[in-house]
């Protein structure tokens, strides 16, 4: 396979993730960085060794060594950039959301398929192992007719971007979206459909000053009968989980894989209690980290133009109900 | 204190815990109790050694010895037996819910004021010192500002009662009603307020044919700014919990007084995690066991004819936030 040349198009927190990640890959490497100012990328070329930096996201799209691009920025401005990326003729890996808006989304799809490149929404979660264990576990009927699934992630703490409506704020858009994105997976999982959509979306939320969810709550009702309850929020120090019940047992993942394994590869746990009988620890390794296994993802399936886990429909789909979510708790 | 002499109306399984519960009590005595046959009644009095037996709860509503009544009937002939308990004159203590309306519920307690009698709804966990601990905690700021509530209660097996529209099935009326009562004891507690109810009430259920709630969702908004997520249900195997988050740490009870004490009393906990520290173990000691504990309430309050935790207000509040439950999770 021929090596994929990234560039990263903002360079926060995550773009630093996600570099130390393609570092780690086996089939990435990172050619080029642009951050808002010339400085901000030279700090961080220098700091990951990125041979190339672009005070200009503009520059960077123009530079023909670069295979993909990986888009971090604040979220209303991904699908701009996706656009542009897409009409440069740059593979596109974008962090979720991929936009703020269907309509939006529906646009940087167009754009994908008319300058015929490929396009993935960041969900990395989805790539892992843990996750993969866990829809089979649920497919194969090892708890029965399932019947609800309880998700939270969350934390309790601010920075502006999260408090700022017009930079996309919010704890739904920044970590309810794994919590629909998992919810569906579930009825997707025990319905054998590929990509599934709630029947019904409930929400109440403690909205800040100016719009802001600061912890959301959710319902959703899923195909197969399957019911979600959704909690997210960053003023909220929950323990994050995934509980999935069934007629037959549960299942429980302590540390869902969205955040606690960032980069080191770790044995993560699944625990399964069979109705009546005693919880049994499933252990499942991961040979890459998160970020890197994603990188190598996109590399792999580069060639299809979609992944298989995260197709535009998916994307559209978990976009919808965030939309729907995100009204529900408007007031 | 004088000796309360008891009624037993129905000899089911509750009334077996609550027979138990007086046998332990230092204030109470049983001494008749009534059921549909003669046989069934004789059969509970000669387990419990009770003096005297009935086949009819009439009968037992004319004898002179029994001052209290505990009416554990299915729950739709709740409120007809305690208006005619207090007709006789006898004091009530009655499974919860009261009633299966509120406007049934306003007609007992009117029934009890008219003939000045001693009224509780029966939920004996609020009683409980776990609960009255975590109450104290949250009044006392031991997690900062109170934001949410996440509370849990069921179990995955049906009888026929629980299925049956016409017996007040359903999951919600079960065991929901603890979630609400605990939701909003929190809300009371963080607020300072002495009854409080839902500013909204959001719900959705798994309902059987019959239209009886299986598995149900809650969401409500409750004075304080605390949001809280419910969930209970009769075909759901959950770890029955409640968790209180707050700005500076969360109170987590992990096996709640409501049905993990019965009749032994026991050490419970309650874990606090103060935002950013390490879990404390708080272990609260009960002297009594749950119904004995019960029983010596409604003697310790008779001359009041109310107690302070289960005061009318508090059981037409509760009731109240049923009713919208049930309403929003029917389709």
């Amino acid at each position: 396979m021929k090596e994929l040349r990234w560039g990263l198009l903002a360079a926060g927190t995550i773009a630093a993730e996600f570099a130390a990640g393609v570092d780690e890959s086996k089939h990435g490497v990172l050619e080029a960085v642009a951050a808002r100012s010339g400085d901000r990328a030279a700090e961080f070329a220098s700091r990951f060794e990125v041979p190339k930096c672009y005070g200009s996201y503009e520059d960077l799209l123009a530079d023909p060594d670069v295979d993909a691009v990986y888009i971090s920025t604040p979220h209303p401005l991904h699908g701009a950039w996706a656009i542009r990326a897409a009409e440069a003729g740059k593979h596109i890996l974008c962090e979720k959301p991929l936009t703020v808006s269907v309509s939006e989304a529906e646009k940087v799809i167009e754009a994908a398929r008319a300058n015929d490149v490929f396009l993935m929404e960041a969900f990395m979660y989805r790539l892992h192992p843990q996750i993969r264990r866990l829809a089979e576990l649920i497919s194969s009927g090892a708890i029965g007719e399932v019947r609800a699934v309880d998700v939270a992630f969350s934390y309790n703490f601010a920075t502006p971007r999260l408090t700022d409506p017009a930079l996309g704020g919010g704890g739904i858009f920044d970590v309810g979206c794994y919590c629909t994105s998992l919810a569906r997976l579930v009825s997707q999982a025990a319905t054998g459909q590929d990509v599934v959509e709630p029947e019904e979306v409930l929400g109440m939320a403690r909205l800040d000053e100016n719009g802001v969810d600061e912890v959301a709550f959710g319902l959703l009702r899923l195909p197969g009968g399957v019911l979600a309850q959704l909690a997210c929020g960053f003023q909220l120090t929950q323990d994050d989980h995934i509980r999935v019940y069934g007629s037959q047992g549960q299942l429980y993942v302590p540390k869902p894989a969205w955040i606690h394994e960032m980069r080191k590869p770790k044995t993560s746990q699944i625990i399964l209690t069979p109705e009546g009988g005693e919880p049994e620890v499933i252990e499942v390794e991961a040979t890459q980290g998160l970020f890197a296994r994603e990188a190598d993802h996109v590399a792999a399936h580069l060639a299809d133009r979609q992944a298989p886990e995260l197709t535009w429909a998916e994307t559209l789909a978990n976009l919808r109900t965030l939309e729907r979510w995100r009204a529900a708790v408007a007031r």
